[in-house]
């Protein structure tokens, strides 16, 4: 994913899904599911950001961030997103981990 | 950072740092501390596991994982470290943004 940022998230606490992941090669149409995916979540309910990243290496980090837990849950089982998840399973990702966290603290770079 | 890799955290709860960052231009001196904060953190009392991403685009994830609240104090108050910190505000990073979270849940890819 390019133009990877910041997400503006709200002063804590609220909720992380840190999700670690490992490509395989190949595409299967990846590039335009991922990007699907962050248009879809933007729409959810309680959504307030996503970062990612990913290196040459093929090991990424995507955290999208989250109102509450019921938000987290209603995105996992949105039905767009279940295929993709299954796509990812069978095609894209060949290991994953998956973590859902409640931010309690966050600071930024302090204002030169 | 090369070989990126899952962390092998135990069963929640534990803790989070997801550190997201910005590069800017230029080394520094960035790869030898960043190898050097892995080797000091991973030796600190606590630590459970590390994951690192960064993209071509400079934009990078990491996620420390650690026992309690007190260990990751502990590992921000270290004196290094504090030295490596500092010299990221100057110099490594454009802008970066640290979120403290409270991992509940864990789940990875099923067997197949």
């Amino acid at each position: 994913m390019s133009g990877s940022t910041f997400a503006r998230t709200p002063q804590p606490p609220y909720y992380a899904v840190i999700f670690s992941s490992q490509r395989s090669a190949g595409s299967h149409g990846y590039s335009e599911t991922a990007t699907r995916m962050l248009e879809l979540a933007a729409q959810q309910p309680g959504f307030l950001g996503v970062e990612s990243a990913r290196g040459d290496d093929g090991f990424g980090i995507t955290v999208s961030y989250w109102r509450t837990l019921e938000d987290i849950t209603a995105w996992r089982e949105q039905v767009e997103h279940r295929v993709a998840q299954q796509r990812g399973r069978e095609h894209w990702y060949l290991d994953y981990e998956l973590r859902i966290a409640r931010v309690e603290r966050a600071s930024g770079r302090p204002e030169d």
